[in-house]
């Protein structure tokens, strides 16, 4: 038999959780691989919402992966500048097979230095940021470019990682996990990227996101400038 | 400020953990809702992936609810059959202004007496057995009858999840949540249901729901007899 596909998910306080349950259903779905979340201790690690996360492994016990996928939210602005994830990233890329990420998750990426000339993806309302890593933002579901495979916001990882599967092991594997999920999405209204939503719709979320917008960008900012000075 | 909308999952060993992370993500971003993890005890509750699940009540001390939602999954060929889940459903049933479902959850709520003379949806693999708990199976992916809201298979979770809060709330707060989870999904392949799905793809999956299925059958069996004797 051969050795499972070792995936590996880092979660982190207030992580969007559907980043990563998405995806999570479909690796736990995959014949043959063996999924860990990780965080830097085995501790409760609370999500963006009442549901708390269990890390299954520490950055220290962890295994080399094959996949390493980090998900978005509030908490990536303290994750682009903590030194244990980002050192954890990328002693992880230097051997897995794939670097992924699903919504705000690849401005962590690109704060360990992995997106440096990469096409990427990110959340509608993040992806100004992506230069400043040295990424070119591409306003794709999914967006793939070479081993880098990055996901748009919070429910297109599902969508990422049927794609990231079909890669990994064929078509027929992927549509097989999509059966069992049903995944057949009829949105019951048309708002889910700013192109389509409702003027009041967008305004009102523009709202939102402009009075946490400073803080990202003063985390990105100071994240840039640590990638830029010489090792 | 009008007391929050109180919001219940519950939850149990083998659920499906999308079932209930998909609704959970959108009803966390309800303005003025409170969500609760329901379970008979806190103690972490094992899902059918990696993740494990940390109940916020118990029945014994959950409020009244405005919304019980049940999730589905190979744990419900217990759950038809749990006395304490089916008392606790009933008992919240009484005064909830909505009943709801996702996926297999729907036998779970049929099992408690909840959908006699209801239309209802699940999971395609289980359709057959709604009628054996007096409710008529409908194929769509969400389906609204009185104040009985049921999901169909895992992924319709966030359709149904969004449905319900256009229903509680209105149509904008629900594309608002939308836009927020960028809910414009493009799935890679098209092979969601048995109608789309290729011929081998469908083959396969009937053939691992056939080494199931007996089990399902027979809670389901015993669950519908307990139903129909004079209480």
């Amino acid at each position: 038999m051969p050795a499972p596909l070792q995936i590996g998910i880092v979660i982190f306080p207030k992580v969007t959780q559907l980043d990563l349950t998405g995806p999570l259903q479909v690796f736990s779905n995959l014949p043959g691989a063996k999924v860990y979340l990780i965080w830097k201790r085995i501790e409760p690690v609370p999500s963006d919402s009442v549901l708390t996360l269990t890390p299954t492994s520490t950055f220290a016990d962890s295994p080399q992966l094959d996949v390493i996928c980090v998900p978005g939210g509030a908490g990536i602005n303290d994750m682009v500048n903590d030194a244990e994830m980002l050192d954890f990233l990328r002693a992880q890329a230097k051997a897995a097979k794939y670097i992924t990420s699903v919504c705000t998750g690849s401005l962590v990426l690109g704060a360990a230095g992995l997106l440096r000339g990469y096409q990427a993806t990110t959340h509608w309302s993040a992806m100004e940021f992506l230069p400043a890593f040295g990424a070119t933002p591409v306003k794709t579901r999914v967006c793939t470019d070479r081993n880098r495979v990055t996901g748009g916001g919070v429910t297109a990882g599902i969508d990422f990682a049927l794609t990231l599967v079909s890669m990994l092991a064929d078509q027929r594997t992927a549509e097989t996990i999509q059966l069992g999920l049903e995944y057949d999405p009829a949105p019951p209204f048309n708002a889910g990227t700013p192109d389509v939503a409702p003027p009041e719709v967008l305004a009102l979320s523009r709202e939102r996101i402009a009075s946490t917008q400073p803080r990202r960008s003063e985390a990105v900012r100071r994240a840039a400038a640590r990638l830029a000075q010489p090792a």
